[in-house]
């Protein structure tokens, strides 16, 4: 039955497409970070949206389950394939990446969801506008994956989460119907809006096999400026009146704890750290605009300012390009950082910006309380009300000892985010790895529409079985 | 049984709020334009989300049916009761109008739905923020009314649509049930995202009470210019690079054509326009920032430019606030002056911005075609690909005939309009008046999605029965 299964997926995509050999299909059976690992009849390539909905209708007829996967970049095992016992395919679109449309004069850019990130950065860029969406897996994550865990990344602040910068969709439905949604209207006040409800499901509902995306003017100048502060508090005052005084041009306001720059002191020395570590926190803070004209002047008066009102200890501002590239790579190197200094249990809550104060200074207490031996490290991007916070152990070498210490620490922090009324995920979506987690700050309610909205577009659990919903479905 | 349903409903809110007297009910009765009048047992005017959840349940146990009603100042009967022949009441929310909570630091507001937009807008401004949606009717119109039909306005270009500017919901489901998403995150990837779905489904799937909104930046100066210019192609040039120059301090860029100001010019003769009549467009231009500096220069560079570009025939920079809201003026007296000029058939198209040439060309071809007679303006919000084309035509006295003569002429800019993949509502929603129009611009597939979205949520057909969708459900 597998054998004739498997058959007529090669015949839709062609024999090349779907791999099973176990050597070639073992890295996509892995989630990036290589905790956990999946089964897969194969990894099928399909090249064009009826191959898709072909291979859906193939899968549906044999009861196999479609886990869809894009840069394998995610950092919840979304895409890995946890479907068992039911047998499941891996559907990747990376045979996908055609710009189909790109218009300066609409601000928008229609392309297929296998497109690499950087790809559609380029693309942007080559007729002068800006594709803003930048995360650290740019270079390998897809369109797809990004609107299916409603990535962030740094520009967010600025410009919004992929879900603001999506004007359209093309989706298989799990009867293997093209939903057509591949609109570029700005405005659309004609019935419901069905797009969202694809958008953060992780594959859940349907597979995204396109999209349409804005655009933006492409700034021509930058400039950075890192400051050092003695509290939270004083951070929060300071978003506060760059976002005053400097409207659409702050394009990044991102915050490191000192323990954060220590780690990256001691693992990356060829990283260059301009300050004595004698604060407590660390702000990168970047103005952009289409034109340099007053951006110079505008930081400087910022950073006075705040000097004067006693909220910055010391600021640096950027005196070429290359030290403004020089203060980035910190921020850049936190991941690489942490993880050389143990074992990493990182979190990627959210709370409404007036509770980011308390937010660590409890998260903070809960975690040293449980763990004295962690060291807590904090970065990211305070002005989204999400600081990502780590807490690095020591390395265990029993998997499920390791999760019991991991579930300890996360079950502390979402006690805090659940009373703050915030999210456990902020950009980084619930996957395989959160389930558990969601129902802490998901109402009853909401979670029984989700079940809802998923029972009637999906009745037989096709599509990405044992992901974002807890228990079985 | 409909005087016991009636003294349920009063015990729930309070005799003084359940108004059954025909006076008193009657302008609640008729839309805004004046041309539908439906029925209803009582307008109910519950003072809390408990009440409108009790008075839910109640009109479920009676087989009655909902219609919430904000400032009614919509343009297409969306909140006119035309449930029969099943028996229907008004709610309206005006009473809820409080601000909940608002939070300078985290630029957001809390509100119930009954609250006026500009008092929203003021409460916003009270803390140095800015609320941005800005539409005419924004002295009556209401939050809950704003988010049901996904309300546009002049500020959309630069902040986009209610949808956009909604970070949280509260919600009455058909079945009494509150469903809490009244959440401050900028960033939420835990789930699928089912706010969207009541945003613009103009109450058909359940009753807004309250939301929390985005605050931004309060730009604190603007540069307003009017430029003539004299093809569309022009006007996109121009567009353009008012974007790329300008970035986010394009504020708004608003079209007229001529005949439009020739309409204003001979019934609104306390209107100052301050050109000869002998372009073909007229374009309204503001820059706004957070500083003044360096916008005065940045409106005229651009505007030299396009001049020697040949695409600006000549421009106006206001040389004050008073000229500025001169300016202006011209751009809010659309409705009066076509209302004095005639019978006003009015579209809500929006295309892609780069079919938006050969829009308003075809459009006006066809309606030439059919209405020779007919006078044909156009004004709006370009930016958004979103002008609203007017046929002005002498008045009909006979209800049928004059609906003959409408249906035509939708007919045939709507074919204009589906040909270019547009949309026929781009910010008035759909309602009663257009819910036959729906289908030409809706693919099967997505109607059936929007149905079963409706049946699910609303097996009875209790919330605004007869709206968006064509024929009966």
């Amino acid at each position: 039955m597998t054998a004739t299964f498997l058959q007529t997926l090669r015949t839709i995509a062609g024999a090349a497409h779907v791999i099973t050999d176990p050597a070639d299909l073992a890295p996509a059976l892995t989630d990036w970070r290589g905790r956990y690992r999946g089964e897969a009849l194969a990894l099928v390539r399909p090249g064009t949206t009826e191959e898709v909905a072909a291979i859906v209708t193939a899968c549906r007829a044999a009861g196999v389950a479609v886990v869809p996967q894009g840069g394998n970049t995610g950092m919840c095992a979304a895409a890995t394939p946890m479907a068992a016992p039911r047998p499941a395919i891996l559907l990747r679109l990376d045979r996908m990446n055609r710009i189909r449309a790109i218009s300066p004069l609409g601000d928008s850019i229609a392309v297929d969801a296998g497109c690499i990130l950087a790809n559609v950065q380029a693309a942007a860029a080559g007729v002068g506008r800006l594709f803003p969406l930048s995360l650290g897996a740019e270079g390998s994550c897809q369109i797809g994956g990004n609107l299916s865990t409603n990535a962030g990344g740094t520009a967010a602040l600025r410009y919004g989460v992929m879900r603001d910068l999506a004007l359209g969709l093309e989706v298989v439905l799990p009867d293997g119907a093209v939903l057509d949604l591949m609109t570029a209207l700005r405005k659309d006040s004609a019935g419901y809006d069905l797009k969202h409800l694809f958008i953060g499901a992780e594959g859940t509902l349907g597979i995204i096999t396109g999209a349409v995306l804005k655009l933006f003017p492409r700034p021509t100048a930058r400039v950075v400026a890192l400051a050092k502060l003695d509290s939270i508090e004083a951070v929060l005052a300071l978003l506060s009146a760059a976002r005053a005084a400097a409207g659409a041009r702050l394009g990044a306001f991102e915050v490191l704890n000192r323990e954060q720059i220590a780690v990256i002191a001691e693992h990356l020395p060829g990283v260059t750290i301009p300050f004595a570590l004698d604060a407590a926190w660390y702000v990168l803070i970047e103005l952009a605009d289409t034109t340099g004209e007053g951006l110079e002047p505008a930081m400087e008066s910022l950073l006075e300012q705040a000097m004067e009102r006693g909220l910055v200890a010391d600021a640096l501002v950027a005196a070429s390009e290359a030290q403004a590239a020089a203060f980035w790579k910190i921020r850049h190197s936190v991941s690489e950082a942490s993880k050389a200094a143990g074992y990493v249990v990182s979190h990627d809550s959210a709370v409404p910006l007036h509770e980011q104060g308390r937010f660590v200074t409890e998260v903070e207490a809960a975690i040293r309380a449980l763990r004295p031996d962690a060291r807590i490290v904090m970065h990211g991007h305070i002005g989204d009300g999400n600081i990502h916070i780590l807490a690095i152990i020591p390395p265990v070498a029993d998997a499920q000892e390791r999760f019991a210490q991991v579930d300890a620490i996360n079950a502390a922090v979402d006690e805090v985010t659940a009373r703050l009324r915030g999210t456990i995920s902020a950009e980084h979506g619930i996957g395989y790895a959160n389930i558990h987690r969601l129902a802490r700050v998901t109402a009853p309610l909401e979670l029984s529409l989700m079940r809802q909205f998923k029972a009637l577009l999906d009745p037989d659990n096709l599509f990405n079985p044992g992901k974002l919903f807890a228990g079985k479905q």
